[in-house]
């Protein structure tokens, strides 16, 4: 009989065979959207579509099964923070919702989300709700299927769905995160907006040729600490990040004549990211821990360079003047104030890509506040466009004037995305709490980013965050970092902090 | 019991999976030599190694064998030259090839021709062929042990290694086709150098600004017909054309700012296997008639573009102004005369790949003449430096200086591709033959040509030649197309002819 250490090692090559092979549909992905010839569609299609049937079927493979079965009853469960213990969870947990799914759903929630995206996209063009509303129904009705088919203990469906992309939260825990956010972002962005302070804004549509801001885009990168020996950036339509395995993780961003922000902040944003996937540990690809830890960890990386490193004071302290001699004809008589303010504008607005700091998870909320009634079933589809601009309106003051502007503006539901959103706002808090963390840490992290010391910061990610993958939980993991279980103290006290200053309020 | 149109059916759509999955590697390969950061290398070369056994797993699957054994006998077969025998006579070379391989020396191949390879970058780096020696001596004993396993006949064991390249050629074949375009070609150059004329190559030698050429390049490919919305063309450090499938073709080149030939003679040359692949028919994509007939057509595509079309007279006619107001400061005031001389020269030099078009083809006998007797036997690994300078005095009335120069210049024996050369001259000779068939069915095609009108003669080799796919063999279609068995008459007939003119010989 095999011994448990030889079950494990077969489980383990079996494990990184398996996410070897998904991993060149992540290259054949990135090339979609980089390089590849229109004429190339319908045959990359029928390459992604054979690869994902292949990666399924390793994925659910029944000897797989049959080692899980035997590990996780096994001596080396015996310690539940070692590696094996961890890794072995992470794999059942996989295999079990991959194998609770019939192939019937599976292969109608690819179908109908693929041609889903397709119904979006001409919906949102035409802002035509009408269009995609068929879709939403089905998608609807095959995430509530699939929530039944996973299962959610005593929680909620939409438990289930949240599941996949933050493992282990619940509407519940993310409602009692949520609420007190939110009880402290309104008032905050309503005295914003009643201090009768507007940001200088014309300055970031000012001209920004394309190069130079490619090469301060890349270099911004690079010094914060994106390995572009394991990387690349480029340029696609929609901003990404995608981790190929060990060495390899491809970032891209979008470049705007008249608007700097874009492209700058979409790329520290997606550096955060990259990081993240460079400092996984190498040697454990393909198991849970050489993975990332959950969505909102992941979102916390990216949203901790963008926003707290790259929107603070700090950090232009160093790279303003760099700035400006790039970019002379639209920064070189601009005060850094007037540039520090108008990277921080603070104002209500329709787009939630487009969304400042502070306003942005009232986006989310909104979001959040909709898809739970959804999947419940107390929602109808055909209800959502008065529903949300009825709590736009009571979230942010005005009324989108047309859906295009308003519910059909994001695509994750039309790829099934039900259930994502929340992450985003997690990503926040969690970014504000490792922030405020770091700053213990490393005593005058200002003063380091001031003076463009980025090393220490990332390797205090590096040793606190990513190297664990996904030895533990999100939340234990914050818990870890921080000495505190997750809250909405630290982001609140942030923003407060950031835009009593920027905008005088008390 | 499935009828014969079913087997048939399920032949083909496993015919066509396999090949899409082979597709995924090529994208691999691809990006691995034009975008892959550094470090991203042990990643890919784990999922090549995975593709590529799930490839060999499929493409010898018994259920195959099983198909292609009933459908063998079939009344499918009754007419030879409708595309389903043709797709079940190749189906089964193939099968036939892949499953008489035993497991051990397909990956004992792999293994050394992949140590081998690093082996003789270094060994060429030095210099040193002793350092790359014990390399070829295993590679050439592999080799010959799969001629052995694969069989040849009533030929010799090279035979079965040039099959894997040219189906249905042999050494006997070539040998009576490469001996009397020799005794051709050594007169001709030994007139040219007696001639004591010197072409003006200075003129090549100039400033090229990097971005001109690689507008004039993508111009000039587009121009003769290679299509861009399925295509690209992007730099590497070794050129080449890659054809991913339907809609999806890839073209590399590299560029020099003091060389003007090697980008755009280089993207011509890619272009021309562009073209043919774009050629092939979509919808038979991973069968005999949607593939390549050999490398010898290949290559004839790819030839005739560069030289016989690129390098001609009519061609700049064209082309010359275009060129000269790109490049002002090389070409402003240089004679057309003088320009078209330049890239015409013809002098015996050491590297194969930068020689011209008449030398180029005696570089390719010389190897030709060594691969035999070290495939046979009778010549050691250890001689081939003595016997390679000694053949190439013999040829060029010049002597390598050292082995980087002489034989280690070619990766060609590093990878296992003995037998691979002689096709290189074969392309040659089908181009001549193709290109002369053109002129006579084209009427006047150097007016076309001159006139910048490439479509006759694109859409001339498209239903000629790219269209038949894998249909009928390469010498089959040649004679089909041109009316005549391949012979080396129109190449030499080319070459007297233009040499004639530009060197004033007799």
């Amino acid at each position: 009989m095999a011994s448990v250490t030889e079950l494990y090692t077969e489980l383990v090559q079996e494990l990184q065979k398996t996410a070897t092979l998904a991993s060149v549909s992540a290259v054949l992905g990135w090339d979609e959207q980089t390089y590849m010839p229109h004429g190339g569609a319908e045959h990359r299609a029928n390459q992604l579509g054979m690869l994902a049937g292949m990666v399924h079927e390793r994925a659910t493979a029944p000897r797989v099964g049959e080692l899980l079965e035997q590990l996780a009853t096994s001596n080396l469960m015996s310690d539940p923070d070692s590696p094996e213990p961890a890794n072995i969870r992470e794999a059942r947990r996989d295999y079990t919702r991959a194998t609770k799914l019939p192939r019937r759903l599976v292969e109608e929630l690819s179908r109908v989300t693929t041609l889903g995206q397709h119904a979006w996209i001409d919906a949102r063009k035409e802002s035509n709700f009408a269009h995609f509303q068929p879709w939403l129904e089905k998608i609807v009705k095959l995430k509530r299927e699939e929530a039944e088919t996973v299962g959610y203990g005593k929680g909620v469906p939409y438990d289930a769905l949240l599941d996949e992309f933050e493992p282990g939260s619940t509407a519940a825990e993310i409602t009692s995160l949520f609420t007190p956010l939110r009880d402290a972002l309104v008032p905050l962005i309503a005295k914003i907006r009643d201090s009768g302070k507007v940001a200088p804004v014309e300055i970031l549509e000012r001209s920004y040729p394309i190069e130079s801001q490619k090469s301060f885009s890349k270099y911004a990168s690079q010094k914060i600490g994106f390995n572009f020996n394991e990387g690349r950036l480029d340029e696609t339509a929609h901003p990404f990040c995608s981790g190929f395995g060990p060495g390899d993780c491809r970032l891209t961003t979008r470049y705007n004549f008249h608007h700097f922000p874009g492209a700058f902040f979409g790329t520290l944003h997606e550096s955060g990211h990259g990081i993240y996937e460079q400092g996984l540990p190498k040697e454990a690809f393909g198991t849970a821990l050489g993975s990332a830890t959950s969505l909102g960890i992941h979102e916390s990386q990216s949203r901790l360079w963008e926003n707290f490193v790259g929107r603070g004071r700090a950090f232009w302290k160093h790279f303003y003047p760099t700035a400006q001699a790039m970019f002379p004809e639209a920064l070189g008589s601009t005060k850094f104030d007037d540039f520090y303010w108008a990277i921080n504008d603070v104002r209500p607005s329709l787009i939630r890509v487009e969304a400042d700091e502070a306003t942005y998870n009232l986006h989310i909320m909104l979001r959040f506040e909709l898809e739970q009634p959804l999947v419940a079933g107390d929602l109808q589809p055909a209800d959502v466009p008065a529903v949300w601009n009825e709590t736009f309106t009571r979230y942010f003051g005005i009324t989108p004037p047309n859906d295009a502007q308003g519910c059909l503006q994001d695509i994750h539901w039309s790829f099934g995305g039900i259930g994502y959103f929340p992450t985003y706002t997690l990503g926040n808090m969690f970014a504000a709490q490792f922030y405020e963390a770091a700053e213990r840490d490393l005593g005058d992290l200002g003063g380091q980013l001031a003076a463009g010391e980025y090393l220490p910061l990332k390797e205090w990610l590096n040793k606190k965050i990513h190297v664990h993958g996904k030895r533990y939980r999100a939340q234990r993991l914050a818990e870890m970092v921080t000495g505190e279980p997750l809250s909405h103290k630290p982001l609140v006290k942030h923003l407060q902090t950031k835009y009593a200053e920027l905008y005088g309020i008390g």
